[in-house]
Protein backbone atom coordinates (compact mmCIF):
# COMPACT_ATOMS: atom_id res chain seq x y z
CA UNK A 1 0.00 0.00 0.00
CA UNK A 2 1.19 3.56 -0.25
CA UNK A 3 2.11 5.37 2.50
CA UNK A 4 2.07 9.06 3.00
CA UNK A 5 4.79 10.73 5.39
CA UNK A 6 2.78 13.99 5.80
CA UNK A 7 1.19 16.42 8.91
CA UNK A 8 -2.64 17.47 9.74
CA UNK A 9 -1.55 21.27 9.07
CA UNK A 10 0.73 21.01 6.53
CA UNK A 11 -0.53 22.41 3.45
CA UNK A 12 1.56 20.66 0.61
CA UNK A 13 0.61 17.27 2.77
CA UNK A 14 -3.12 18.13 2.49
CA UNK A 15 -2.66 18.75 -1.55
CA UNK A 16 -1.28 15.25 -1.82
CA UNK A 17 -4.26 13.88 0.49
CA UNK A 18 -6.74 15.09 -1.98
CA UNK A 19 -4.56 14.22 -5.03
CA UNK A 20 -4.75 10.28 -3.70
CA UNK A 21 -8.61 11.02 -2.18
CA UNK A 22 -9.43 11.77 -5.94
CA UNK A 23 -7.73 9.10 -7.42
CA UNK A 24 -9.25 6.93 -5.10
CA UNK A 25 -6.40 5.55 -4.09
CA UNK A 26 -5.72 3.96 -0.66
CA UNK A 27 -3.15 5.04 1.56
CA UNK A 28 -1.70 4.69 5.49
CA UNK A 29 -0.89 7.77 7.31
CA UNK A 30 2.43 8.75 8.64
CA UNK A 31 3.08 11.63 10.91
CA UNK A 32 6.08 13.56 11.06
CA UNK A 33 5.43 16.29 13.65
CA UNK A 34 6.75 19.42 12.12
CA UNK A 35 6.25 21.45 15.60
CA UNK A 36 8.25 18.95 17.82
CA UNK A 37 10.51 19.20 14.86
CA UNK A 38 10.42 15.23 13.90
CA UNK A 39 11.20 15.82 10.39
CA UNK A 40 14.81 16.79 11.26
CA UNK A 41 15.45 13.00 12.45
CA UNK A 42 17.99 11.32 10.68
CA UNK A 43 15.51 8.33 9.79
CA UNK A 44 13.04 10.89 8.40
CA UNK A 45 15.66 13.16 6.85
CA UNK A 46 16.80 9.70 4.59
CA UNK A 47 13.45 10.01 3.21
CA UNK A 48 13.15 13.55 2.46
CA UNK A 49 16.73 15.51 3.04
CA UNK A 50 15.27 18.83 2.71
CA UNK A 51 13.38 17.72 5.87
CA UNK A 52 9.80 18.98 4.84
CA UNK A 53 6.98 16.73 3.91
CA UNK A 54 4.70 14.92 2.35
CA UNK A 55 6.68 12.34 1.26
CA UNK A 56 5.37 9.24 -0.95
CA UNK A 57 6.61 5.59 -0.92
CA UNK A 58 5.30 3.85 -3.57
CA UNK A 59 6.78 0.58 -2.71
CA UNK A 60 10.68 1.04 -3.41
CA UNK A 61 10.13 4.66 -4.69
CA UNK A 62 10.31 7.63 -2.54
CA UNK A 63 8.86 10.20 -4.09
CA UNK A 64 9.57 14.16 -2.64
CA UNK A 65 7.83 17.60 -3.00
CA UNK A 66 4.37 17.91 -4.01
CA UNK A 67 3.94 18.74 -7.42
CA UNK A 68 6.57 16.14 -8.58
CA UNK A 69 4.66 13.66 -6.31
CA UNK A 70 1.09 15.03 -8.19
CA UNK A 71 2.74 13.97 -11.71
CA UNK A 72 3.56 10.50 -10.55
CA UNK A 73 0.47 10.04 -9.28
CA UNK A 74 -1.04 11.49 -12.17
CA UNK A 75 1.24 9.19 -15.04
CA UNK A 76 0.51 6.12 -12.79
CA UNK A 77 -3.11 6.60 -12.17
CA UNK A 78 -4.38 8.33 -15.05
CA UNK A 79 -7.79 7.73 -14.20
CA UNK A 80 -10.16 9.77 -13.35
CA UNK A 81 -7.27 12.78 -15.07
CA UNK A 82 -6.05 15.28 -12.80
CA UNK A 83 -4.89 17.34 -15.79
CA UNK A 84 -6.54 18.68 -18.90
CA UNK A 85 -6.10 16.58 -22.02
CA UNK A 86 -4.82 19.55 -23.89
CA UNK A 87 -1.05 20.79 -23.29
CA UNK A 88 -1.99 24.66 -23.17
CA UNK A 89 -4.83 23.39 -20.34
CA UNK A 90 -2.22 21.58 -18.79
CA UNK A 91 0.06 24.58 -18.65
CA UNK A 92 -2.68 26.64 -17.08
CA UNK A 93 -3.90 23.88 -14.29
CA UNK A 94 0.27 23.62 -13.75
CA UNK A 95 0.87 27.65 -13.58
CA UNK A 96 -2.05 27.29 -11.26
CA UNK A 97 -0.59 25.28 -8.94
CA UNK A 98 2.54 26.83 -9.48
CA UNK A 99 1.89 30.38 -7.75
CA UNK A 100 0.77 28.54 -4.56
CA UNK A 101 3.81 25.82 -5.00
CA UNK A 102 6.31 28.75 -5.50
CA UNK A 103 5.27 32.22 -5.01
CA UNK A 104 2.82 31.59 -1.88
CA UNK A 105 3.39 28.71 0.23
CA UNK A 106 7.39 29.21 0.81
CA UNK A 107 6.82 32.32 1.91
CA UNK A 108 4.27 31.90 4.43
CA UNK A 109 5.21 28.08 5.79
CA UNK A 110 6.12 26.79 8.76
CA UNK A 111 10.07 27.47 8.39
CA UNK A 112 10.56 30.86 6.89
CA UNK A 113 7.93 32.01 9.96
CA UNK A 114 10.36 29.90 12.54
CA UNK A 115 12.97 31.73 10.84
CA UNK A 116 11.79 35.22 10.98
CA UNK A 117 11.16 35.00 14.40
CA UNK A 118 14.51 33.60 16.51
CA UNK A 119 16.49 35.22 13.70
CA UNK A 120 14.49 38.40 13.17
CA UNK A 121 12.97 39.08 16.52
CA UNK A 122 9.05 39.21 14.21
CA UNK A 123 6.21 38.62 17.00
CA UNK A 124 3.42 37.01 16.37
CA UNK A 125 1.12 40.06 14.49
CA UNK A 126 4.21 40.48 12.34
CA UNK A 127 4.25 37.01 11.45
CA UNK A 128 0.53 37.00 10.91
CA UNK A 129 1.04 40.28 8.63
CA UNK A 130 3.81 38.39 6.65
CA UNK A 131 1.62 35.52 5.66
CA UNK A 132 -1.37 37.86 4.76
CA UNK A 133 0.78 39.84 2.91
CA UNK A 134 2.03 36.94 0.73
CA UNK A 135 -0.79 34.91 0.32
CA UNK A 136 -2.72 38.15 -0.71
CA UNK A 137 -0.64 38.70 -3.51
CA UNK A 138 -0.41 35.46 -5.18
CA UNK A 139 -4.67 35.15 -4.43
CA UNK A 140 -4.74 38.29 -6.65
CA UNK A 141 -2.99 36.79 -9.36
CA UNK A 142 -4.83 33.79 -9.21
CA UNK A 143 -8.16 35.28 -8.92
CA UNK A 144 -7.54 37.66 -12.08
CA UNK A 145 -6.29 34.41 -13.79
CA UNK A 146 -9.74 32.44 -12.58
CA UNK A 147 -11.82 35.25 -13.44
CA UNK A 148 -10.75 35.96 -16.72
CA UNK A 149 -11.08 32.63 -18.20
CA UNK A 150 -14.25 30.99 -19.03
CA UNK A 151 -12.01 27.59 -18.49
CA UNK A 152 -12.80 28.30 -15.11
CA UNK A 153 -16.36 26.55 -14.46
CA UNK A 154 -17.16 24.76 -11.34
CA UNK A 155 -13.13 24.26 -10.35
CA UNK A 156 -10.44 26.29 -11.60
CA UNK A 157 -10.21 24.28 -14.84
CA UNK A 158 -13.57 23.07 -16.21
CA UNK A 159 -16.12 20.93 -14.56
CA UNK A 160 -13.60 18.11 -12.60
CA UNK A 161 -11.17 18.72 -10.13
CA UNK A 162 -7.51 19.16 -10.98
CA UNK A 163 -4.30 19.58 -9.51
CA UNK A 164 -4.96 23.75 -9.53
CA UNK A 165 -7.90 22.80 -6.78
CA UNK A 166 -6.11 20.51 -4.99
CA UNK A 167 -3.30 23.05 -4.36
CA UNK A 168 -5.45 25.75 -3.96
CA UNK A 169 -7.93 24.74 -1.19
CA UNK A 170 -4.82 23.75 1.05
CA UNK A 171 -3.48 27.41 0.82
CA UNK A 172 -7.24 28.83 1.49
CA UNK A 173 -7.16 27.08 4.41
CA UNK A 174 -4.28 28.31 5.42
CA UNK A 175 -5.48 31.73 4.20
CA UNK A 176 -8.37 31.99 6.53
CA UNK A 177 -5.77 30.46 9.64
CA UNK A 178 -3.93 33.84 9.14
CA UNK A 179 -7.57 35.63 9.17
CA UNK A 180 -7.02 36.60 5.44
CA UNK A 181 -9.94 39.03 4.19
CA UNK A 182 -10.98 37.01 1.54
CA UNK A 183 -13.36 39.43 0.03
CA UNK A 184 -11.43 40.41 -2.84
CA UNK A 185 -11.30 36.84 -3.71
CA UNK A 186 -15.09 35.75 -5.22
CA UNK A 187 -13.83 33.37 -7.57
CA UNK A 188 -11.43 31.75 -5.07
CA UNK A 189 -14.16 31.55 -2.60
CA UNK A 190 -16.39 30.22 -4.63
CA UNK A 191 -14.46 27.43 -5.82
CA UNK A 192 -13.06 26.62 -2.58
CA UNK A 193 -17.07 25.73 -1.09
CA UNK A 194 -17.54 23.74 -4.47
CA UNK A 195 -14.24 21.56 -4.04
CA UNK A 196 -14.74 21.18 0.16
CA UNK A 197 -18.33 19.89 -0.56
CA UNK A 198 -16.68 16.91 -2.08
CA UNK A 199 -15.36 13.75 -0.25
CA UNK A 200 -12.16 13.77 -1.16
CA UNK A 201 -11.20 17.34 -0.51
CA UNK A 202 -13.48 17.02 3.16
CA UNK A 203 -11.52 13.94 3.71
CA UNK A 204 -8.28 15.34 3.19
CA UNK A 205 -8.98 18.12 5.22
CA UNK A 206 -6.88 19.31 8.21
CA UNK A 207 -8.90 18.88 10.83
CA UNK A 208 -10.52 15.54 9.48
CA UNK A 209 -6.73 13.80 10.12
CA UNK A 210 -5.94 11.73 12.53
CA UNK A 211 -2.99 13.44 14.22
CA UNK A 212 -5.29 16.76 14.07
CA UNK A 213 -4.25 18.27 18.12
CA UNK B 1 8.25 32.99 -33.73
CA UNK B 2 8.00 32.20 -29.31
CA UNK B 3 9.02 35.17 -27.70
CA UNK B 4 10.26 35.14 -24.55
CA UNK B 5 9.59 37.85 -21.47
CA UNK B 6 12.84 37.77 -19.40
CA UNK B 7 15.18 39.89 -17.71
CA UNK B 8 18.94 38.88 -17.94
CA UNK B 9 19.58 38.55 -14.05
CA UNK B 10 16.43 36.44 -13.29
CA UNK B 11 16.93 32.90 -12.68
CA UNK B 12 13.71 32.05 -13.40
CA UNK B 13 13.77 33.40 -16.92
CA UNK B 14 17.62 31.73 -17.06
CA UNK B 15 15.92 28.71 -16.70
CA UNK B 16 13.50 28.71 -19.74
CA UNK B 17 16.26 30.48 -21.66
CA UNK B 18 18.49 27.14 -21.01
CA UNK B 19 15.36 24.79 -22.00
CA UNK B 20 14.99 26.54 -25.35
CA UNK B 21 18.01 26.44 -26.58
CA UNK B 22 18.44 22.97 -25.30
CA UNK B 23 15.84 22.26 -27.64
CA UNK B 24 17.14 24.33 -30.38
CA UNK B 25 13.85 26.78 -30.52
CA UNK B 26 14.46 30.26 -31.86
CA UNK B 27 12.95 32.84 -30.16
CA UNK B 28 12.66 36.69 -29.93
CA UNK B 29 13.11 38.21 -26.37
CA UNK B 30 11.90 41.41 -24.67
CA UNK B 31 13.31 42.39 -21.74
CA UNK B 32 11.18 43.25 -18.62
CA UNK B 33 13.11 45.21 -16.33
CA UNK B 34 12.31 43.98 -12.89
CA UNK B 35 14.94 46.97 -11.10
CA UNK B 36 13.02 49.47 -12.62
CA UNK B 37 9.26 48.38 -11.93
CA UNK B 38 8.39 47.25 -15.83
CA UNK B 39 7.00 44.16 -14.36
CA UNK B 40 3.93 46.31 -12.88
CA UNK B 41 3.09 48.18 -16.28
CA UNK B 42 -0.99 47.03 -16.62
CA UNK B 43 0.23 45.65 -20.33
CA UNK B 44 2.50 43.14 -19.01
CA UNK B 45 0.31 42.35 -16.47
CA UNK B 46 -1.92 41.84 -18.50
CA UNK B 47 0.35 38.73 -20.06
CA UNK B 48 1.39 37.55 -16.43
CA UNK B 49 -0.97 38.32 -13.36
CA UNK B 50 1.54 38.21 -10.65
CA UNK B 51 3.63 40.47 -12.60
CA UNK B 52 6.79 38.01 -12.99
CA UNK B 53 9.61 36.85 -15.44
CA UNK B 54 9.67 34.93 -17.07
CA UNK B 55 6.18 34.76 -20.03
CA UNK B 56 6.36 32.71 -23.12
CA UNK B 57 3.79 33.66 -26.19
CA UNK B 58 3.71 30.95 -28.46
CA UNK B 59 1.00 32.26 -31.06
CA UNK B 60 -1.73 32.95 -29.13
CA UNK B 61 -1.01 30.88 -25.71
CA UNK B 62 0.24 32.81 -23.40
CA UNK B 63 2.20 30.71 -20.64
CA UNK B 64 3.65 31.48 -17.02
CA UNK B 65 5.25 29.81 -14.44
CA UNK B 66 8.80 28.41 -15.35
CA UNK B 67 8.17 24.98 -14.79
CA UNK B 68 4.82 25.24 -16.40
CA UNK B 69 6.71 26.73 -19.00
CA UNK B 70 9.06 24.17 -19.27
CA UNK B 71 6.72 20.92 -19.14
CA UNK B 72 4.49 22.54 -22.23
CA UNK B 73 7.82 23.24 -24.26
CA UNK B 74 8.49 19.44 -23.10
CA UNK B 75 5.01 18.05 -24.20
CA UNK B 76 5.41 20.11 -27.55
CA UNK B 77 8.90 19.63 -28.89
CA UNK B 78 9.80 16.31 -27.41
CA UNK B 79 13.33 15.86 -29.43
CA UNK B 80 15.70 16.02 -27.48
CA UNK B 81 14.13 14.77 -24.19
CA UNK B 82 14.16 17.16 -20.72
CA UNK B 83 12.74 14.13 -19.12
CA UNK B 84 13.99 11.26 -17.96
CA UNK B 85 11.60 8.13 -20.11
CA UNK B 86 10.25 6.70 -16.65
CA UNK B 87 7.91 8.10 -14.16
CA UNK B 88 10.35 7.31 -11.12
CA UNK B 89 12.94 9.25 -13.08
CA UNK B 90 10.68 11.91 -14.37
CA UNK B 91 9.74 12.62 -10.67
CA UNK B 92 12.87 12.44 -8.97
CA UNK B 93 14.12 15.42 -11.85
CA UNK B 94 10.91 17.11 -10.90
CA UNK B 95 11.64 17.39 -7.19
CA UNK B 96 14.85 18.62 -7.91
CA UNK B 97 13.74 21.10 -10.17
CA UNK B 98 11.52 22.38 -7.65
CA UNK B 99 13.44 22.37 -4.40
CA UNK B 100 14.95 25.25 -6.55
CA UNK B 101 11.61 26.30 -8.03
CA UNK B 102 9.63 26.32 -4.46
CA UNK B 103 11.93 26.44 -1.80
CA UNK B 104 15.23 28.64 -2.57
CA UNK B 105 14.57 30.74 -5.08
CA UNK B 106 10.85 32.02 -4.40
CA UNK B 107 12.22 33.43 -0.83
CA UNK B 108 15.36 35.53 -2.40
CA UNK B 109 14.13 37.05 -5.30
CA UNK B 110 13.47 40.11 -5.84
CA UNK B 111 10.35 40.86 -4.38
CA UNK B 112 11.00 39.43 -0.61
CA UNK B 113 14.31 40.50 -0.93
CA UNK B 114 12.68 43.91 -1.43
CA UNK B 115 10.07 43.87 0.97
CA UNK B 116 12.52 43.11 3.75
CA UNK B 117 14.00 46.18 3.03
CA UNK B 118 11.14 48.55 2.87
CA UNK B 119 8.80 46.95 5.23
CA UNK B 120 11.33 45.44 7.74
CA UNK B 121 14.82 47.36 7.27
CA UNK B 122 17.27 44.97 6.28
CA UNK B 123 19.89 46.32 5.11
CA UNK B 124 22.39 44.77 2.65
CA UNK B 125 24.34 42.54 4.61
CA UNK B 126 21.34 41.64 5.95
CA UNK B 127 19.44 40.98 2.96
CA UNK B 128 22.89 39.27 1.84
CA UNK B 129 22.90 36.91 4.63
CA UNK B 130 19.04 36.08 4.36
CA UNK B 131 20.11 35.07 0.00
CA UNK B 132 22.46 32.34 1.66
CA UNK B 133 20.16 30.82 4.56
CA UNK B 134 17.88 29.72 2.10
CA UNK B 135 20.21 28.91 -0.80
CA UNK B 136 22.54 26.99 1.98
CA UNK B 137 19.32 24.89 2.98
CA UNK B 138 17.83 23.86 -0.38
CA UNK B 139 21.91 23.23 -1.60
CA UNK B 140 21.92 21.15 1.44
CA UNK B 141 19.22 19.12 0.66
CA UNK B 142 20.57 18.78 -3.66
CA UNK B 143 23.87 18.05 -2.82
CA UNK B 144 23.01 15.34 -0.05
CA UNK B 145 20.06 13.95 -3.68
CA UNK B 146 22.80 14.30 -5.96
CA UNK B 147 25.74 12.59 -3.92
CA UNK B 148 23.91 9.53 -3.11
CA UNK B 149 22.44 8.51 -5.92
CA UNK B 150 23.91 6.53 -8.72
CA UNK B 151 21.84 8.34 -11.71
CA UNK B 152 23.76 11.21 -10.77
CA UNK B 153 26.65 11.20 -13.42
CA UNK B 154 27.86 14.18 -15.53
CA UNK B 155 24.78 15.84 -15.05
CA UNK B 156 21.93 15.58 -12.37
CA UNK B 157 20.32 12.80 -14.16
CA UNK B 158 22.22 10.80 -16.09
CA UNK B 159 24.35 11.72 -19.12
CA UNK B 160 21.90 14.14 -21.23
CA UNK B 161 21.24 17.92 -19.10
CA UNK B 162 17.46 17.57 -17.97
CA UNK B 163 14.83 19.77 -16.08
CA UNK B 164 16.76 19.26 -12.94
CA UNK B 165 19.93 21.16 -14.51
CA UNK B 166 18.15 23.75 -16.31
CA UNK B 167 16.86 24.61 -12.46
CA UNK B 168 20.21 24.57 -10.69
CA UNK B 169 22.53 25.77 -12.82
CA UNK B 170 20.51 29.36 -12.86
CA UNK B 171 20.53 29.05 -9.47
CA UNK B 172 24.04 28.53 -8.57
CA UNK B 173 25.01 31.96 -10.56
CA UNK B 174 22.43 33.31 -7.74
CA UNK B 175 24.37 31.63 -4.94
CA UNK B 176 27.44 33.37 -6.51
CA UNK B 177 25.65 36.76 -6.59
CA UNK B 178 24.97 36.37 -3.07
CA UNK B 179 28.53 35.21 -2.26
CA UNK B 180 27.77 31.91 -0.72
CA UNK B 181 30.79 29.11 -0.07
CA UNK B 182 30.06 26.72 -2.87
CA UNK B 183 32.78 24.44 -0.53
CA UNK B 184 30.06 22.19 0.79
CA UNK B 185 28.42 21.29 -2.70
CA UNK B 186 31.11 19.91 -4.85
CA UNK B 187 28.43 17.66 -6.63
CA UNK B 188 26.52 20.75 -7.69
CA UNK B 189 29.92 22.46 -8.35
CA UNK B 190 30.98 19.67 -10.59
CA UNK B 191 27.70 19.57 -12.41
CA UNK B 192 27.24 23.70 -12.99
CA UNK B 193 30.87 23.17 -14.58
CA UNK B 194 29.84 20.46 -16.99
CA UNK B 195 26.31 22.08 -17.84
CA UNK B 196 28.24 26.07 -18.36
CA UNK B 197 30.60 24.60 -20.52
CA UNK B 198 27.63 23.42 -23.16
CA UNK B 199 26.90 26.10 -25.43
CA UNK B 200 22.89 26.07 -24.79
CA UNK B 201 23.86 26.79 -20.85
CA UNK B 202 26.58 29.69 -22.12
CA UNK B 203 24.01 31.27 -24.41
CA UNK B 204 21.51 31.70 -21.81
CA UNK B 205 23.62 33.07 -18.80
CA UNK B 206 23.01 36.23 -17.75
CA UNK B 207 26.05 37.67 -18.93
CA UNK B 208 25.32 37.20 -21.92
CA UNK B 209 22.11 38.79 -22.44
CA UNK B 210 21.44 41.70 -24.96
CA UNK B 211 20.14 43.87 -21.60
CA UNK B 212 23.01 42.58 -19.23
CA UNK B 213 23.97 46.02 -17.37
Amino acid sequence: MLKLYGYFRSSAAYRIRIVLNLKGLAYEQSSIHLRRGEQFKPAYRALNPLARVPTLIDGERVLNQSLAIAEYVEERWPEPPLLPGDAAGRARVRALALIVACDIHPIQNTSVLAYIETAHGFDEPAKTRWAQHWIAGGFDAIETMLARDPTTETYCHGERPTVADAFLIPQVANARRFALDLTPYPTIVRIDAACRALAPFAAAATESQPDAA
